[in-house]
């Protein structure tokens, strides 16, 4: 057997995902659009053996509960299952930024472990297949495998609900500065809060309102529009955020910090600089701009009061073997 | 002539009004529900006299501006067009909090105004037709208008949209903790803001929700529950204040301290009290509770960083004249 190691990244979605058709085979209620980051990515090492006796699940620098080895181990049966070889695996996995954020760690995990894993066990899928079986295991890990700007259709079955690059991640030079703002575990998970979608009296409407941002947000990325493109993500994220305030119970995952770098975001535009902001199911603020501002928004951010840290991330490949070695 | 000085409260809405059926007459898209606040009043003093050759309108502590000047100067010509009277006023008007920062100002100006400048040009109007008039001033100043608790009938034209009490101040002796995080006037005004309420694809699955709200509020004031009225109140302003931040452009009333308070509620309802907050169009944050907890909760408010002070209200009567002079 070969030892597989694949790095993935994190990547943040310009139009979000918020709830499940179906909770089982995590087959989301509709399209999303994102975009790789360059700054947030998984190693994963993947080892198949006979010799092993159990599989074996080590996060380097970090502890895991036993219900992430379990959802990990759980992912493993799949593909043994699809490659029909009951043989365990040793999985060595680190992560370039802090769990359980809102950065997007079991997006890239998902991803990472769902490549290196079908690769050393030497199963031949083709991308569409592997963004399928990475979905099953974490929904927008399927987003972290194409290259650059994923399209993750909804599909209304397993078998059509897959990611798709459409257009690839040196189409245009954009930065996400990643504002992190706490890098304490959520309270409530993504998973676990998006189950309650339906107790919010706006959701039906946001769902309405996807098809036409997916269409919208997809040709500002070709015309490379950054003002088009940040005016549709930031009601995106709101419009999202919404619906999980208005939740029952409500789910907020903003804190004040995360106000204060919105706030930072309109005085920019005020300002003349096109940024826009977006935030995922987590208390960190994402801004999009163009290569350009970069330096100048970094240098904003950093005085505001509350902003731990600043990661700059470009558009990369998706999830990919680095080192594959025979023995 | 006489010379009225009537006292109005601010009120505090329960189920929050927000975007207009008619524009020019102020008839709201929904019923709303408030309480009179007791430590947030207009005083305004009215005197005609056919002596006076325009109307003077003082404001004693603060400059306004020559719009709200208009809008005062407006409603006194609506006052004698009903009473076939062209004599002019004087009025002087003092608030006991800082104007446009989401204590309803207007709505206690209005209700003020109303009531003395009536009862000045000696028009004897039932209460029902003091709050329409009132209405057409500022929407909300209605509410400000009868004892304790109102409610506010939508109505489809201007002789159906009235306030009436449905229990007296005296019902239920709780506690509005008002904590102020921002005296500065509102970059945009309610009466601005709510003109754009269908931009937001959420305004109309938040009107369809209020009628159930409004009974259900109701019931809790009647049997005293300040935790089913607490968790309907919170839900009500979150409802609310999505609406607003998904309107195009989007309305954020929310400040980093907001926020940080709403944080506070939490903790204190995770400790056991039941302590619920509601959020007007503005960044400050009111509490709502009963008079027992009333201590804890001021204690803990105080040490949150941005309350810059805190105004505890209990319920009270509405508009009334405090005194009046023949001469």
């Amino acid at each position: 057997m070969i030892k597989i190691t694949v790095v993935a990244p994190a990547n943040i979605a310009f139009i979000k995902y918020w709830g499940k058709r179906s909770e089982k085979f995590r087959i989301p209620l509709n399209d999303s659009i994102s975009m790789n980051l360059s700054g947030a990515a998984t190693t994963t090492t993947v080892e198949f053996s006979s010799a092993f006796e159990k599989d074996d699940i080590t996060f380097s620098g970090e502890t895991i509960s036993e219900k992430e080895i379990e959802r990990i181990t759980t992912h493993l049966d799949r593909v043994r299952r699809i490659a029909h070889k009951k043989i365990y695996a040793r999985v060595v996995t680190k992560n370039s930024f802090p769990k359980g954020t809102g950065i997007a760690s079991s997006a890239s995990g998902f991803a990472a472990l769902t490549v290196a894993a079908t690769q050393a066990i030497d199963l031949r899928l083709s991308e569409k297949a592997v963004t399928i079986l990475a979905r099953i295991g974490s929904g927008s890990a399927c987003r972290s495998i194409p290259d650059g700007f994923s399209w993750w259709h909804a599909g209304k079955k397993s078998s059509d609900s897959y990611a798709e690059s459409f257009v690839p991640s040196t189409w245009w030079d954009i930065r996400d500065i990643l504002c992190v703002v706490s890098t304490e575990a959520k309270k409530i998970s993504s998973t676990e809060g998006m189950e309650n979608i339906r107790t919010s009296p706006y959701w039906q409407e946001r769902i309405l309102g996807i098809p036409e941002k997916i269409g919208r947000v997809q040709q500002a990325i070709k015309e490379r529009n950054i003002n088009t493109l940040g005016s549709i993500i930031e009601e995106d994220a709101i419009s999202m955020h919404c619906v999980m305030m208005t939740q029952k119970p409500p789910l907020f995952y903003w804190n004040d910090t995360t106000l204060r770098v919105m706030e930072g975001v309109y005085a920019l535009r005020a300002k003349g600089f096109p940024a826009y902001f977006t935030i995922d199911a987590g208390p960190n603020v994402h801004i999009i701009c163009r290569s350009e501002e970069e330096q100048i928004i970094v240098e904003e951010m950093k005085r505001i009061n509350g902003v731990q840290s600043i990661i700059v991330n470009e558009p990369c490949l998706g999830a990919h073997s680095i080192s594959s070695h025979l023995f």
